[in-house]
């Protein structure tokens, strides 16, 4: 099986475009074209290395978690419906290159010594790092464009839930950006290069760098450990479970009605950044912070068990144990596609460490997923003590960009409804 | 040559500390250890996956740079001479565990349910990652705990550079712990245990997060790029050149007086947290960007010169190329170690990226080092145009923990003088 045939890039195709983004810069300097050891090694030429970018949905929502994400919400600027549809799909033309590893436009700066690069160039040298993104559209999106009819009944509005304590600044946005990749400087570059393709038509409303991540899409693979030290979302819905995909995230063409069809093969994204009382969450005793999350700390199994993905038994957890509240089977099923990540932003005025959880979680409709889940969890939650949610975003994702004429939102766009 | 004479952990050692961490929690859940592949696997047990915490220098300076970093200043909060000695001895012994990937206490949770754990966790089941921990005594420092007549005159004060806009929130310190991993989670689990440690006797006064190297000290490397899109700083010492280091970075006997006698064999370190206006670069045309670094942008290469190691030709270059300024023949051969990282911190309230640099600089004498050479670049770098420095820090870095009986300051604060 060649390299191609398995989905990966070829070493030639990563040579022909790295030898063609640099040639510019190197006639400009005398000649002479090296590329760094990583886009011609053995890591970037696995398989893995990229993700494939069309697709029926959009990828980095079943996608096996990349380690690091860079996440945008944008405001939009233009009140022109046609300058925003070109705007789509330079976003489209921008994320096929990127995921590919590619810099963004035809050379690497563009061609024009006069002009700006077109590609701002700290990527270059870097493997694709399994780099995806995801685009969603916000509920304040629709009321624009002569939206208003097609949003989505599936796309609704987050309560105030109790303890929420929302920043303005953190929460909210027309769209948004998912940027994982395995080399954040991967993800921030995307994320960095989108935002520049739609300066004036859009701006950066917030964006949260997450270090690590806190879930697995990987069947078997153990869940990464939060902040808190605890294994969470362990029963998390993996990437080749086809049928609970189906079930739970992926919008279907019976979904809603026909204001909604575009949606047919999207989901419903919910951002929640969750502060974490670092401080005072470590110095509560073992037992306490057990008892919090109805698991054992060191193998992450639920209360009574041994092993991490052994089926809990939720009447040996306290009645408000996170674990016991949160399982589907205290939720009349719910389940939620989780795919968090750490964070640590500095310090806050006091010297405390500001960091958390920056839980991102897709699902089929918000009103049967989210919304209920947290209203459970709000109230009863023996965590709250310790957790904070300080901002907060829904968005509808669209459906994957199915070819290279596609792009991102095109059924939502399209005259025909 | 087996691992251990590498230096590395062996495959028993992690077994070891892993299985001990866990007994507790898994015989709370009823029995069954497990690790995670990580903790097993070939990359945690390669040779490079734990650095020497013992050694005449401290780590994380010469050593090869990390992927991550994560860094924080703290203020001094007890007035109790020997509660702080107290304090750098368990920050010491903390720090020998966890760069030998080991938690923090006895076990990884402490031995007692009842109790906080003596680890928070999170970093349980991860590899080493290189992962290097380094202090650094802040000027005011010494005006506590009767140290006013250690304090070295190379611990110069920085003065007010042209351009300067430091943000106090970000600026001074009275120690500062740098945090180098591979992995972040690592870096960031060590940061957030010895602030648990010194609960009480420090707080964390500023932190920041840097999640890609802009530096190298591997001779030979490639430099990687900063978010600017360039490699700077290609002629970095390397870790390796024990004549440059002994030269520009290592404080010899010979420097200085008794009262800096003390500081054999360390080091003095200035962080810069520089942002960078990323949308105004963005928007420079490709000449301009070459001309302010005096490098094209592909390669690497100083004008004229085709690869990024050729030897610079400086009058090739603009007078204000940041190259020109900052290269030693331009500055009576100042020479300083970088080790800086590239940031993002969201956005400001403007839409802007809040990113930039994190420089970080090892050097014999800051009154020889920093100081002269941004006094330079402060007044004619073509670069500021794009740049603003908007925090600030020195520290005294103290020679390396020589053995399990030594510990951090020791020399400092020890009677003879």
């Amino acid at each position: 099986m060649t390299e191609n045939e398995r989905g990966g890039p070829s070493r030639r195709a990563l040579i022909g475009w790295g030898g063609a983004g640099l040639a510019l810069g190197a006639a400009a300097a005398g000649g002479g074209v090296a590329l760094s050891e990583g886009s011609l090694g053995l890591a970037s030429a696995a398989p893995d290395h990229a993700v494939a970018f069309h697709g029926t949905h959009q990828a980095g929502i079943a996608t096996p978690v990349q380690d690091r994400l860079h996440f945008a919400a944008f405001d939009v600027k233009t009140e022109n419906r046609a300058e925003f549809v070109q705007l789509l799909k330079d976003w489209t033309a921008a994320a096929r290159l990127m995921t590919a590893g590619k810099p963004v436009g035809e050379g690497a700066y563009g061609g024009l010594a006069e002009a700006p690069p077109d590609d701002t160039g700290e990527a270059l040298g870097l493997s694709p790092s399994r780099l995806t993104l995801t685009v969603g559209f916000g509920p304040s999106l629709f009321e624009r464009f002569g939206l208003a009819d097609r949003r989505p009944a599936a796309l609704a509005d987050l309560p105030k839930f109790p303890g929420d304590n929302l920043d303005a600044a953190r929460t909210g946005g027309d769209l948004c950006v998912q940027a994982c990749a395995d080399d954040p400087q991967v993800a921030v570059h995307a994320i960095r290069n989108l935002a520049r393709v739609g300066f004036g038509k859009v701006a950066v409303r917030w964006s949260q760098l997450g270090f690590g991540k806190t879930s697995s899409t990987t069947p078997d693979a153990q869940t990464p450990r939060n902040l808190m030290g605890f294994k969470d979302g362990t029963r998390n819905i993996a990437g080749t479970e086809t049928a609970r995909l189906d079930q739970h995230v992926w919008v279907s063409a019976s979904d809603g009605d026909a204001k909604s069809a575009w949606m047919t093969g999207g989901s419903y994204l919910v951002a929640r950044r969750i502060r974490m009382n670092i401080e005072t969450w470590d110095r509560t005793s073992l037992q306490e912070q057990e008892d919090v999350f109805g698991r054992d700390k060191g193998e992450g199994a639920p209360a009574g068990k041994a092993k991490e993905h052994d089926a809990p038994f939720l009447k040996a957890m306290k009645p408000d144990a996170h674990v016991r509240l949160a399982h589907p089977d205290s939720n009349d099923g719910i389940t939620i596609l989780r795919r968090g990540y750490s964070f640590t932003d500095g310090t806050d005025g006091l010297g405390r460490l500001d960091a958390g959880l920056f839980f991102l979680a897709y699902q089929r409709d918000v009103r049967e997923g989210f919304i209920p889940l947290q209203r459970r969890l709000a109230a009863h939650d023996a965590l709250n003590e310790y957790i904070q949610h300080v901002g907060s975003a829904v968005f509808a994702v669209p459906p994957g960009v199915r070819d290279s004429h596609d792009w991102w939102g095109r059924a939502l766009f399209s005259k025909e409804a």
